[in-house]
């Protein structure tokens, strides 16, 4: 793998800022110890630069204030001069690190304008609850598999533990992600426009091994399936469509899932509704027709213009975000790396094209392999910003070759009724003062 | 992509216990809201499980032990009848999740059998300091890179991040991994033998684009590293061996470094030893030979049979290891989903073969794709254990067509004075009792 294949090292310089960054003399000093010397022994801002001596006596030098100021731990001048702390059980974060998800009762989005690559941290998965995180002991724990099947069978996770076990790593959205966007430019940043789409590395086991081990009957074609919270949020699934990729999972990048992510249990339908992937899964019934529970038609329907509602709107289309530059950023003028993520819930992602001038040009992006399906793909793309103002857009091209829409072709064909299911693309707008706000063109 | 193709459900099929967990009565009860009925209202078992009625009812009949006696937080008796937590800015596991690093006080070691996918939790990610965890602030923290280049540099974190940026899942490991299996079968469990490597998703700046950016003169042939730690760790890295893969990172699995992962940045060298991978990186100086710094002789060799010692042996070797069953796990007859981990610093793994029978014959494992170059690979064999005594092993073979040696062929070239660098076929021996212990064959 080269890890420059994405970027093109050519056009990274030609766009590049060559005065970023400072640039030292040329003199390349000694190999002394760095702990030999210190900033007390006055040594001239090149010589000890180029020596390799603290940087905290640079910082001084520059006048930089104090990160520690604002409640942050005491830190050291010179952290080769006192010993570290001892390794722990269990890690935590960087007390200087505060990426957050945005909380708001029923749910909360992921920072995806603060995060990198395509794994979002299961600390940073977004959330999206009916009626809380339940509590559950995994030990008392049941999944029970009933309806239409010979041998309806209750399982403990222990039991479904033993099973063949497979991982996928697959984006979940939920389909109300950028559903403020239907009307008016609302989210100020990619968290609040996009946030509600996040990647792990889930594994578990088939649904197709447990229903043929409860023993489907050939004309059982939906499939309900209930949480164990207070909601006991339910929906109706077409078995045939997801019987191929469908995992009951019990583990999210490497671990146990967590509790908002649906501990001890999960239903992960890769590329449909976030909805239909039901957290703290207890039960799966199977029968003929949908089960029309309260979810089905209180929410998850998508009001059209004529003033029907299309039902089972299960797959997410392909959709893209710019992370960064994104709104609520500032940046100056000077070479810019355009990152963003794109995925589709048809299978991969082939292209991804980026607009520097409000659509009236695209170019491709690079794309970060491994690219999977039905998962976040990190897309890259360099440029130069001339500090004026303009508007920056993306749009993803799956391997169906769905073409994710403007704004104003998905609006022609869906009307602004709806809320779920909004898969536009995304305009950002750069003034000259290198703020960055959520436009609609 | 088929969840089930790695597998082979005719084996699993074959394999399988058809007992190993309760199946119940055909009745497939209504379809009432679960939240209508209560255990006290007193349906048979049989009636109520295929109601979807409370399992806790279920778990009292069964006699459970309730698990929050051990000061577990208060679990209600049924969730769906009281509201659950509201969402959270920075999540946490679930309080019945106690997998932890074995901490000690110059490392800890990763708990591979508790683990599922590829992605090691970056809480887990094992860690091996050679002076502690320094406290750093990412604002005053800066890389410098001299020696020999055309305009020495110092980088600030912001600059960094600035720059075209790659992304790369690979694994690292300590080349000390498994150095107590060298004379005797040491570790007790998978975290005790092999817990010294781990998995994650890299972000960063390709190293070649810094050194272009600093001008590296033709002559440069070595490479500097050095750490912010109190122990100033350096190691000298041959520039020609890793410009095309090194990446100066700031981010893993989706957020900033970890602290003890070299938080706020750290040099990552895919498929060579852990300790070349420099944390807390602030200085890269470019010489024409190597630095030969404290690292490179009081550790980091492997002393031979014939008194001489291997030096900059950089690259880790394939090798893999059985997570389940494994050293101090209890399994019980029937069906076994044999499941491991296999790497290769060379690249891709391409073959793991696994034995039931000590070594005698030896069965293709199905590998999880996406197949990532330097990273782990999660392997898995369905098996049925008859509760006789046996050995359980694996091996890898890698795209250099190179074969993880048995332990004796291994010690015919390196002898035992080595530390480093062990990369035998691991050896589980299975009791009939259902216990698993490390043995040396």
């Amino acid at each position: 793998m080269d890890p420059a294949s994405t970027i093109g090292h050519q056009e990274f310089d030609r766009q590049r800022d060559p005065q970023h960054h400072r640039t030292l003399g040329s003199d390349a000093g000694d190999d002394r110890d760095s702990r030999n010397a210190s900033p007390e022994q006055g040594l001239n801002r090149r010589t000890f630069v180029a020596r390799g001596l603290s940087f905290v006596g640079l910082a001084a030098v520059q006048g930089l204030a104090p990160a520690w100021a604002a409640g942050k731990p005491r830190i050291p001048d010179d952290p080769t001069r006192v010993p570290g702390s001892p390794p722990s059980a269990y890690g935590q974060r960087s007390t200087f690190e505060d990426a957050s998800r945005l909380v708001s009762p029923s749910h909360s989005l992921t920072p995806l304008q603060a995060l990198h690559g395509i794994i979002t941290p299961s600390a940073l998965h977004f959330e999206r609850h009916h009626n809380g995180v339940p509590l559950i002991d995994p030990a008392r724990h049941r999944l029970v598999i009933h309806g239409l099947v010979e041998r309806p069978t209750l399982f403990t996770l222990d039991e479904l533990m033993r099973f063949p076990s497979v991982s996928r790593t697959a984006f979940i959205e939920c389909s109300g992600n950028s559903g403020g966007e239907w009307r008016e430019p609302k989210g100020k940043t990619a968290q609040e426009t996009h946030g509600l789409t996040s990647t792990s590395e889930w594994t578990g086991v088939s649904l197709a091994t447990l229903l043929r081990e409860a023993g489907a009957k050939p004309e059982a074609a939906w499939m309900l399936a209930e949480g164990s919270d207070a909601a006991a949020m339910t929906r109706s699934i077409p078995l045939a469509s997801v019987l191929d990729e469908a995992l009951v999972c019990y583990a999210q990048n490497g671990e146990a899932l967590r509790p908002e992510q649906g501990y001890p249990l999960r239903l992960l339908l890769p590329g449909w509704e976030g909805n239909t992937c039901i957290k703290w899964l207890r039960r799966l019934k199977l029968g003929t027709t949908p089960f029309m529970t309260r979810e089905e038609t209180s929410r998850y329907t998508d009001l059209m213009p004529d003033g029907t509602a299309r039902r089972f709107t299960f797959v997410m289309e392909a959709k893209s975000v710019i992370t960064s530059p994104s709104g609520g950023q500032q940046i100056t003028p000077g070479f810019v790396e355009i990152r963003g993520l794109a995925w589709s819930g048809r299978g991969r992602v082939t292209r991804v094209e980026v607009s520097t001038d409000g659509g009236r040009t695209w170019k491709l992006a690079g794309l970060q392999e491994p690219i999977l399906p039905k998962c976040h793909t990190r897309f890259r793309f360099p440029w130069r910003w001339d500090g004026q103002e303009t508007i920056l857009q993306s749009r993803c091209i799956d391997e169906m070759g769905y073409r994710q829409p403007a704004r104003e072709a998905l609006i022609t064909v869906r009307g602004v009724n709806s809320y779920y299911h909004y898969n536009a693309i995304q305009s950002w707008k750069l003034l000259p003062s290198g703020e960055v706000r959520n436009v609609q063109v």
